[in-house]
Formats: structure tokens, C-alpha cells, sequence
């Protein structure tokens, strides 16, 4: 407590570095059928990862038999053989045999590949956590091992008080980047670019966003050539139509924006 | 819309595999000293990593200087060097120089080491997010890039809904799990000590654990032999000193629970 206090943050150590994993096309190796091999499944699927599940058929779980039936996942009925690995990009493992458990863990570590065995902490790259998902809008909860069910709890207790169309906030966000990126495409305008959309990221309160329209979004962006922001107000005042029905826009942009 | 909807949760592609890599000790090659890397050099520390910093010393930035002077990270002062990727178990690049970061990056994966490369999503094994942190808590936000600023938004958002003490909460939870461990320690017994935890997380509001003090902690475990949890209330009126002071106990426990 001697030391003055540094003006940058302080480390708080013990805690683990949460990434978002790219695995879009990438080869997943799942061995093990059963309830936790089919959570692990779906986080694959849900990113758009090459998953293939080795365990023998009759030891598939219903939501896994349903995923192999749907040609979701690839599927070899067998038990695990060590050729499974080629070409694996990560192994998820979740078989009660922790022997063999070790085993595929020890090879996965020979061709260092990234591996989780499951309930075996010292045998895991990375642990799973619990995940809120809503369009492109990710949130994962970890308590670092020290309550499993409580980070399902505290999901769901942050997925409540989300505006039910946070994700479609996102979307546009995402949206009103690509189409300025259309208007000012030359890349030596990117700090211009950057600047203005940081700008209207501090001009809304980012749940206000949702309610943002396909109009709205175009009205926006005429005012990046003079890199200002209209309030809030100011931006639904120039809806052409105020109070817009549900079916009142086609969803196109129908303007055009001189440089 | 023609296919009966199944039981099973249907999946959402476009996502990231969110996980939490476990890094402690392991040793992380940072190239560059700006101010993306001091963020990244945050997040590996504050995982327990072991950090190298790779960039000519003029080139560090406040934030970067200081934890090279507290001696938080190793500091290499040059340009990058094929052989800083010996031993390296992940490597994050921030760096203003596209030629370079792709040279990093194609070097990496001949190894097989994950990395980053800040900036350029198709130079990416992982993508960071906003990371809130309580403790063994990390809630980590991401928009699978579509508004960066805007996770960082939401992360504040989640944190200004969360209990203030809600870190206390899951170190409470995790101590409970610890001393049960310690009063029944037998291996036949963890499904039985599994159930008994589920029993506990249902039976109380997760944000109300985080009023549980060490006393309350040592009554709850005396239900463990029956497999009873009692309620809140029930829990309450256990107490010595029903109403105790900040100080009224000395985090000790004192008491034994026959097995």
C-alpha cells in the first residue's frame, strides 16, 4: 500500500483470456455422444464449424442422433481411433473413460491441436462457459470453474434486462458500417470513417438503436461528408412518414449520397 | 416452414465459438507496443500469463513502458524475429506494418501457434471482445465485429445491472464447494455433493448468495448430511447474531460437522 497507485488499470490475476474463437469451416473433432457432447455440438454449429462426432451409434444421445439424422454433423460409429485427428483443427472430448480421456488429450497435445476434455481442468486448453446468443450479439459467462450453474444463472439474469432487440440494434450498427464503407470507400478516408462512426456510437444510447429504420440509417449517413451527428430527434424528425407502421419500409436503401 | 419445428435447440450459424483459453504460465509473444497491445497485454495478464514484448523500446507506450518497468512482461527491444516464436504458446500482433503481421501470421501457422493479428479478421485465429471482470467473474461481450464500440457499450450496460458484490457471490459458492469437498471427501460421494450444490444454486436467487457470510456458509453445510437445503429465511434465522455488524465475524469456521 506504500506505492502510489499507477494511472493505468491493475492486473487482477486468476482470471482466464475469453476469446472468440473463428471456427467457420474449420474441422471439429467431437468424441463422445452423450448430453454434454450435444451442448458442445450446437457452439460448434452455431459457428459454423465442420463438425464431426465419433461414438458408436447406440450410444448416441437423442439431440446428437437428431443432429447426425439431419446431416448437421458428420458422423463415424465407432469408438475414438487415433486417425480421427488428421486434419482436426480442435478436439472436444466428453467420454466417462478417463483413460482414454488422457490418451487423446496427450496425442492432441503431441500435434498441438486445441483440445478440451471435459470435467478434466488440467487436460483443457479452454473451458466452455455459458453463452447468451442473439444475432450477433455474443455474451459469455465464466465463472473460472467455480460455479457452473451460477454463470447459467447470471446468462440469464443479463439476457433479461437486454432490450429484446439488442441483436437488431447490432445488425444495424454492422449495416450503417458497410454501407458507409459503399459511400466513402477510398481507403485513405478510414480514420474519417472511424472517427464519424465512434462519434455516432457516443451520439445514442446504444439500446435506442434498434428502433433505428432502414430511412433513418439513410438519413444518417448524408451527414458524414460534414462528419456530424444529428440528435436523436433531430434524426426521427426527418422520417418522411413519423410513425411508421411495421410494414412501412421495403427494407431498401432508395437514395443516393454525393461524395 | 413446412418441417415440424424439433425439441431440439435450433442452431444459429454466424456466431464465434466463445471460450476461455486458460493461459496461466503459459508464454505469450505480444509484437508491437502500442495501445492495442497494452490492451491485450491487460487481458493475458490478468489470465496469469507469461508475457514478451517484441518492439524497439522508443516505440512503447506509456501503459506498455510501465509494465515493462514494473517487470509484468519481458521486453525484447527490436524489431520482431522469426525466433521469438520459439516456444511461444500464442502470439498477438498489433503492429502498423500490413507486410510484416502477414509474414508474422503465415510463420505461426507453419507452427501451428494460435494467433492475432489486430485488425485484420482474416489473420485470425480468435477475435477479442469487451470483458467485464469481478473476480473469478468475466462476462465477455462480442458483436462478432460488427460494432466493436458498441460491445464495449453493452459490456457497461451488463455491469451497471449486475449486484456490486456479485464476484463475492461466486467466491462464496466456490468456498461452499471447497469445504463440502472437505467434509466429504470421498470420491463415491460426488454425486451425491453434485446434487446438493444444484439444490443450493436452485434454492436461492443467485445475487442474494452474495449476503452469505462464513456463518451462514457453516450452517448450510450441516443440511449436507440429509441432502435438505433450507430456505433463505430458515438460513437467516441461524445465525449467533442475527443482525451482525461489518465485523461481527472473523471469517474463521469455527464449528465441525460429523460425517
Amino acid at each position: 500500500m506504500a506505492e502510489t497507485p499507477s494511472k493505468f488499470p491493475e492486473v487482477q490475476g486468476g482470471g482466464s483470456l475469453i476469446i472468440a474463437w473463428q471456427v467457420k469451416g474449420k474441422k471439429i473433432l467431437v468424441v463422445g455422444g452423450g448430453e454434454v457432447a450435444a451442448g458442445r455440438i450446437l457452439h460448434c454449429l452455431n459457428a459454423d464449424a465442420d463438425v464431426t462426432v465419433v461414438s458408436p451409434a447406440a450410444r448416441l444421445n437423442p439431440e446428437v442422433a437428431y443432429r447426425v439424422a439431419q446431416q448437421q454433423v458428420s458422423h463415424v460409429d465407432r469408438n475414438f481411433d487415433p486417425s480421427d485427428l488428421d486434419g482436426a483443427d480442435m478436439v472436444l472430448v466428453a467420454v466417462d473413460d478417463p483413460e482414454a480421456s488422457t490418451t487423446i488429450w496427450k496425442l492432441c497435445k503431441e500435434r498441438r491441436i486445441p483440445a478440451n476434455i471435459a470435467d478434466v481442468p488440467p487436460e483443457c486448453d479452454f473451458y466452455f462457459g455459458s453463452v447468451h446468443r442473439d444475432g450477433p450479439l455474443q455474451i459469455m459467462v465464466s465463472t473460472n470453474g467455480k460455479g457452473p450453474r451460477l454463470a447459467s444463472m447470471i446468462r440469464k439474469s443479463i439476457a433479461k434486462h437486454l432490450p429484446s432487440d439488442a441483436g437488431r440494434a447490432i445488425e444495424t450498427i454492422g449495416q450503417l458500417r458497410v454501407k458507409l464503407r459503399q459511400i466513402a470507400p477510398r481507403p485513405e478516408e478510414g480514420p474519417k470513417r472511424m472517427a464519424w462512426m465512434t462519434k455516432v456510437s457516443d451520439a445514442y444510447p446504444w439500446d435506442e438503436m434498434c428502433g433505428l429504420s432502414e430511412e433513418d440509417m439513410g438519413n444518417l449517413l448524408r451527414f458524414y461528408p460534414s462528419g456530424k451527428v444529428p440528435s436523436l430527434d433531430e434524426l426521427k424528425a426527418m422520417r418522411a412518414n413519423p410513425a411508421p407502421g411495421k410494414n412501412g419500409f421495403d427494407g431498401s436503401f432508395g437514395f443516393s449520397v454525393g461524395a
